[in-house]
């Protein structure tokens, strides 16, 4: 049988081909380039769609990096020792409208010394605040969570997301959240990490029944100028957020310090204006009144 | 006689004023507003011009902060404790035609403990390359430094820049440099420190007469989409190097945490390509091709 590494690496390049066969679908116009690229003892797959009908920039990445962890960094990470290999799939999508939100999701096994486990996760950056969607996008990872009992907790994921993508400059979670886990290692045992592996493959393929839906419900909906450069200035957030805070930027550009990898990522287009005013009892300052942590299924049960 | 603190905030108050009205002239179109902040024992004032003739956004502030330092922070600086106070000016120039360069400029004066130093520079980022717009520059600092030989190395403060402006997961200087000093304190002597603040007071009066008839060369060249697109995609390396790298921006948010005045430097509309190819021969690689440390006013003289 495939070491659990192999198993990964198989099942985050299945879970990057059926992204984009289905994004493409979504999208309906453009369709996704491939870019196998190699460096020292790493490898992966870049895989972009630009100018579609739906996505103005889709990038969905796949990677086998490999190698010696900078030694401050190794000391940060559970395992041991310097040596690591690690395995991810990451996608971060910018629709052209902005009444289809941005999302973004991304799960990696790492091997540190005899540590290994797995991170991940899968947040959604709406510029207008359409609370079913929200729901929708809460609600199958609620599900996801609660089909692994065992090794998975949708509250505490929940609230890791919330802390991890607020803004401290800003006062503002990153967009409605989501779940991301870290460290999880099923204890270090066998059959429990195995457990975490199959979680990670069933909300891994949650993604897109999460996400679009949201899509096909939003695609149509008008929007013009005003609503544009609201977009193209909150997308700002995200560029601050990879840039200034995330420590997943920081293990990218220290383990394989490919910047394309992070450039895929950032939005296309952006803009930063002074102070963007947002009106009292406006769309936008509904939204931003949306971006702190909130209990979305719990208010759904009220 | 005012301390040397009063007479520096005084003379970058005056800085700013004079070099927002320059650039209005040289727009001719737009204005600057000014926004008057405070912030527990800091001030200052933020001015903007936006969507001008010339000048897509153009930010020019002034301020004067005060509290204490970050332990961490505080140790890694020439003073002693963790109280200080400092004042600067600090500018920011993105004009809309790829044809003229951005610049940006920024002068402070620092006091911590009984330590009291400037640190500033002055540098510029073409993109399209124009051999006598970068020489008009560093000619100018040069000279600006050759009137101070006591305490101004324009070789050394050029060398600092291009380490400084160097964006390593690029291998790329940001543009084609200028200066930069750090920690010029006169070796802590009454008269030597007057003589840096000399220095300062004339080198930031070089600012404008190195920079406007630049503007005034290159504002009627011609361009089209294909220059305005490699613009907007160079402004990212402006983006990253501010979020990414920049000590001023870490200083900046430890010391008064306004992410305003991040953004307010930060340019106005920025693309994320996938790797942008530049053609063998093209002026967008000849661009590239100069993102090096170079000796321009030697070359000059061969």
């Amino acid at each position: 049988m495939d070491s659990l590494y192999d198993r990964a690496a198989a099942f985050f390049h299945d879970l990057q081909s059926e992204t984009c066969a289905a994004l493409e679908a979504a999208d309906g116009s453009a369709s996704f380039s491939s870019d196998r690229w190699t460096r020292g003892e790493s490898r992966g797959m870049a895989r972009l769609m630009v100018d579609g009908a739906v996505f103005e920039k889709a990038s969905v990445g796949w990677s086998q990096t490999e190698g010696e962890l900078p030694e401050k960094l190794a000391a940060q990470l559970p395992g041991n020792g310097q040596r690591f290999r690690a395995t991810s799939v990451c996608l971060s999508l910018y629709p052209l409208s902005p009444m289809v939100p941005t999302a973004h999701a991304e799960f990696r096994y790492i091997e540190q010394g005899v540590g290994r486990w797995f991170v991940g996760g899968s947040d959604l950056t709406p510029y207008y605040f359409f609370r079913d969607d929200v729901l929708l996008f809460h609600r199958l990872l609620e599900e996801a969570c609660r089909r692994h009992p065992a090794v998975a907790d949708y509250a505490r994921f929940k609230t890791q997301c919330d802390e991890y993508y607020y803004l401290p400059h800003r006062g503002e979670t990153r967009g409605v959240g989501g779940i991301l886990f870290d460290a999880l290692d099923g204890g270090g045992r066998d059959d429990d990490i195995d457990a975490v592996f199959d979680f990670v493959v069933d909300v891994g393929r949650t993604f897109l029944p999460s996400y679009t839906p949201i899509v096909e419900r939003r695609r149509d909906e008008d929007y013009g100028d005003t609503e544009r450069r609201w977009q193209l200035s909150r997308r700002g957030r995200h560029v601050e957020f990879d840039l200034l805070h995330d420590p997943s930027t920081a293990f990218g550009l220290a383990t394989n310090g490919r910047i394309e990898t992070v450039q895929r990522n950032l939005p296309p287009l952006v803009r930063w204006d002074d102070d963007v005013r947002t009106e009292s009892g406006s769309r936008e300052a509904l939204m931003i009144s949306m971006l702190e942590p909130t209990d979305w299924l719990g208010l759904d049960s009220d």
